[in-house]
């Protein structure tokens, strides 16, 4: 089995975890960082008008999520600058927007609805699961305690549909209605998750978990790229195409993300090494090497019935190698890239066209594949 | 002061917290109660096909919530029957429709999502208010889990605007923004009460606990019936006035509503008596109390500054109506119904058209001022 690559566990500027680092230039990374950073200019007004039209108790709460600036309470932390989110899936709404020949400006403010939403979904994420650092800072619940984030969060997907209710274009309903549909999907995949952490690591099947990563990750990548699609005026089956682009390229980020939250650098990642591990979560790769009937999938089965040691998580990272949870993840993460640039070939055929979508699903999964 | 009348404090069908009697036929009773049934008729089909295309994970939280069918684990409780809320606001929307001139089927759906935007709003305040009980029944996140009461309720308000955001009528994105910005009032409402939790009765002034009641409870009436006059293509004037109406009354109801948890009778509230009092909550009639500069607010200042002992609940309650709470509350009462059917005739100046809003605002606050 494969060791770690020099430099191929960096974690991509994740869609969550964004880091303003402007190191591009690094294969499609100049490019997408260009996309990124437009879309950021695009989409940054209407998401701060968004955001400043909240009542100051759950302002705050909000521009301490986004990183805008210090929280107000003490032990607020962060800086105020610079982990913000990489925008990703605005990003996504006005390449796709554009790829089909629409006018990306008018698109603008759904796209920010896409990211209010994204970001109503964060906040209450990290409620759910009790995580205490996103962006490099801590999170809005542990600052602003569970009832002010809550608060915000549902203020937050508010915002977005109303960003999309007030914006007369004429694609705005439907975007409405999908991307309402969405977080409906986005919360079937939250639960499924949680519900899965509940169970026996042997009673959990590979499927499973692809379906609650397609629909925690992939749905609102997917529907970040119908939206763009339907603001252009697209067609039912393009719009079909492109969303199923974005959904296999979420995909395909989500097994690398689980790669890199194992193999990656945490000065990179924000996030203590192997934390998946320690906490025990049945994350892509660990599923699929439990599933392998090794001695190595045995050894770690062992490992992940026990609680976390001292000195144990070089050995689960170990047994999860031998068992061929890493190769796994990267021959599935290198198969979602494929199927996803086959649906973006369907909606977009003239290579041109495609050029920005394609560089920012290869920088989500930054070719580590 | 006032001694508590008999049959004066039983508690009316609150829109939080109904209960399907038909024991109608009192003062307008009957008109509202007859209104009511056909609000749900109405409504439940388009509520009922929304709450059914959720997954399974939360349309068993939604089912619970709504009372339409026993929860699956054990522990579940309720019968499934009986007490799934009056539909007070559907009723407002339907029958603000009409009141302008409008097509009252019409708006059938618009209704239904403002009642899925209420119960996600429950769903959430109770997880943060820790309730444990509910329209007679135990909360869903005692029955579920808190992660799968919060999805629930993020559900809720997503099938809430995809509703609108699908409905073809002209006036469904205006009422789509509208009912946006009214959840992120309902937010700042529902901040605003916990926040007046955490500090001492002396330091929060009437000022604060009206303004938060109106956020809290008079907003989503007000926007029921502002919903219900965009559906009649109403303009703006009739429409303000129509929100001025429903916030007014809402208030009403919220001043009542506090004197009935303290004076009214727990078998219809569903609530321990005086379960406010006990847990030193800062209601409406209270805070007034405490203002009064008499010895039985100070003596109802020095029970509440104590955790709440045996047999102290009689003392309180007696302290409270001497400070002149209950008095308060009912003027108070009497005063917003006032400004509120003086909203009402500005928009509906024909008696007879106005009828059912009528009807309906004087069944909330039950003749009881």
């Amino acid at each position: 089995m494969t060791r770690p690559r020099p430099g191929g566990g960096d974690r991509p500027d994740s869609p969550d975890d964004g880091d303003n680092r402007g190191s591009g230039g690094r294969d499609c990374g100049g490019d997408a960082e260009a996309i990124l950073q437009a879309a950021r200019a695009a989409v940054g007004p209407a998401l701060r008008a968004a955001v400043g039209s909240l009542p100051e108790a759950m302002r705050r709460v909000a521009l301490h999520h986004f990183g805008w600036r210090d929280a107000h309470p003490p032990g607020g932390g962060g800086t105020g600058q610079g982990h913000t989110g990489k925008a990703i899936r605005p990003a996504l709404v006005l390449a796709a927007t554009r790829a089909l020949g629409g006018h990306a400006p008018g698109a603008a403010r759904a796209a920010a609805a896409v990211e209010l939403t994204h970001n109503f979904t964060l906040l209450h994420d990290d409620v759910m699961d009790r995580d205490t650092t996103r962006r490099h800072r801590p999170t809005a619940w542990t600052v602003f305690g569970t009832t002010d984030a809550i608060l915000a969060g549902d203020a937050l997907q508010a915002l977005a549909q109303r960003l999309l209710a007030e914006d007369p274009h004429p694609a705005s309903a439907r975007a409405a209605a999908r991307l309402a549909a969405c977080v409906v999907e986005l919360c079937e995949g939250q639960q499924a998750d949680t519900a899965l952490e509940g169970r026996r690591p042997q009673e959990v099947t590979l499927d499973e978990c692809l379906a609650m990563a397609e629909a925690k990750t992939g749905a609102l990548l997917g529907c970040a790229c119908a939206v763009g699609a339907l603001y252009a005026g697209a067609g039912d089956e393009e719009v079909a195409a492109l969303d199923a682009f974005g959904r296999e390229a979420g995909l395909a980020f989500q097994l690398i993300d689980d790669v890199i939250g194992i193999w990656g650098d945490p000065r990179r990642t924000g996030k203590p090494a192997g934390a998946d591990l320690t906490a025990r979560k049945k994350s892509l790769p660990v599923v699929a090497a439990l599933a392998a009937g090794t001695p190595a999938a045995a050894e770690l089965a062992a490992l992940y019935a026990t609680p976390p040691g001292a000195g144990d998580l070089e050995r689960t990272v170990d047994a999860l190698e031998r068992a061929g949870g890493r190769d796994w993840a990267q021959v599935q993460a290198a198969d979602r890239m494929a199927r996803a640039l086959h649906h973006l070939s369907a909606a977009v055929p003239r290579p041109p066209d495609a050029g920005e979508l394609l560089a920012l699903a290869e920088y989500v999964t930054r070719r580590t594949v």
